[in-house]
């Protein structure tokens, strides 16, 4: 790689302005570990307008098991989207996804985005294996998205990921069912999945399983807790027959009108980057370097009071002092 | 905790002969980390009869999502164990396990196992936590009761853990599915679940579904290559019935032969090590840590070719060279 670097405010300018080039330019900064890369991206982020990464546009995430239909809702919902005027991109970091695996899907998608729509964009992550961090790049990709999009819509596998839970890192996350799948439910009940905003039982085509499924879910979310009060709505639609996704769609948003409404859109927001920043250090100094930092949770809880800050400016910071305290450590 | 720690040979050789009280302190002094304790603990690893501990037994991993039935086969399998009288200890690290969450089931078997039958041994590790180390002493301590019990059993969930991954720290692992399930088998299509030895759908008195999801998962199976050509079969059983529990233990100990038949057990116990040595160092010293020691892949080869070590006292001598290392990079 010895790509010249752009100009990060011309770059930020373009993004914003919804430059599509720009914008694929810029994710492949995001991506890029060079020590150089990495301070132009730090300024790109920095020249990003800073109403519309606090409180701008509505990033959400999409979930669920692999062949539950999250693609295919996924392109229904960009219909939907699309007739209400809001611009929209994805970002796919699901392995198992169409939209990355290239199957039919996925084309159709592609089709849609770089043919005659010109407000849709599609990016997908490449898996770099297990160790190589999938997702780390989500949280500053999906910034720079936001700039320019007013839905961004990040989709994951639900269960199971080793890398950065993208999850928590979203304003709203949707999990998608399989009809007729226990799995999804246990992991609910036991606390072993987190408990997503929307939740949207795909295939209700099929009848009976998709019924049994989404009265099974509404049970189980009777007596889960949301910690931040909201109410979790289950759902059910159908890709194929388009139906249930304007409803999906509005439970979607509300969740966003009800973060917005409590006061909390910015706060979530400035969560996300501190989820981010504690995960991403994690992995790279263990719990040995997050020791060095006074531990995790005390770093979580002051990132996420302090100031919104470019968040790979502030990892580089916080990554000196790792490096700074295991030098002076005993 | 100011407990006395015991002596290191006198330890070794009262859980060799099976002394359940010397079990039961063997596990706690693997469970204590203070450095005094660390070293107790590897003299008393150093001590176990090495022959146990690289061909002796079976150490067997059941993994599944909740509510699948894992603990109600390990009830039923128990007893057919007992009847061909093999010597069984369970390591619980599930935390939706009713045996660490002590509901009705956890209470049949403690009885069972406390009671009438001392021949079975029955360990649930406390949950810490995310990033608490849920299950980094699972090796040591599976290594522990090797030495004193035939079948080694632990209980894990399937998908979605954060910590250790269980399952590749065992000679056999077998997963329960859940009847009328397809997130399990959508996982390992894709690629995100590991490929187990053995795969059983519970609860064959339900019918349909299960007889279902077994043809299934044998279709999954049939395009499924395990990396070392052993073929992994797909049986139904019922807990409730006692059915198929038998074939079940067959098929269990038919992995078991067919790895010291490929003359691949002990070598099989040292990846598991490595695998455990591995994860736990990147836990504490993150992808840093690892790069310092040449990077994970080179250290797990190296660690799986050498000769075997007593594991804590391998990871106090791994642990010493990153922090040497750290201290001396620039």
């Amino acid at each position: 790689m010895s790509r010249v670097l752009p100009e990060p405010e011309a770059l930020a300018a373009a993004v914003s302005g919804r430059d599509r080039l720009a914008l694929a330019q810029a994710l492949n900064l995001l991506d890029d570990r060079r020590p150089a890369a990495r301070q132009c991206a730090a300024a790109f982020l920095d020249a990003l307008p800073a109403a519309k990464l606090e409180t701008g546009g509505h990033l959400i995430g999409i979930t669920g098991p692999p062949g539950a239909g999250k693609s295919s809702l996924t392109a229904s919902l960009i219909q939907v989207w699309r007739q209400r005027g809001l611009k929209v991109a994805i970002l796919a970091v699901d392995p198992s996804s169409p939209i990355t695996g290239g199957a039919l899907l996925g084309d159709r998608l592609r089709m849609h985005a770089s043919g005659a729509d010109r407000e849709v964009f599609i990016r997908s992550l490449a898996c770099r294996g297990e160790f190589g961090g999938l997702s780390a790049e989500v949280w500053p990709m999906s910034l720079a998205m936001l700039a320019a999009f007013d839905i961004v819509l990040v989709e994951t596998v639900g269960v199971g990921q080793k890398e950065i839970d993208v999850s928590k890192m979203t304003d709203t996350t949707c999990f998608v069912a399989q009809p007729a799948s226990g799995d999804s439910i246990q992991f609910l009940k036991a606390g072993i999945m987190e408990v997503p905003h929307v939740i949207v039982v795909n295939k209700e085509d099929i009848g009976m399983a998709a019924r049994k499924t989404l009265s099974e879910l509404k049970n189980t979310l009777r007596r889960q807790m949301d910690p931040e009060g909201w109410q979790v709505p289950a759902l059910s639609a159908s890709a194929a027959l388009g139906s249930g996704i304007d409803k999906l769609a509005d439970a979607l948003d509300s969740h966003r009108q009800w973060l917005l409404g409590q006061g909390q859109f910015t706060a979530r927001r400035q969560r996300c980057q501190a989820e981010w920043l504690v995960k991403h250090l994690r992995e790279e100094f263990g719990r040995y370097g997050m020791g060095l930092l006074g531990g995790e949770e005390a770093l979580f809880n002051a990132l996420a009071d302090a100031p919104r800050r470019s968040p790979i400016a502030e990892y580089e910071r916080l990554r000196e002092r790792v490096i700074q305290a295991i030098k002076t450590h005993d």
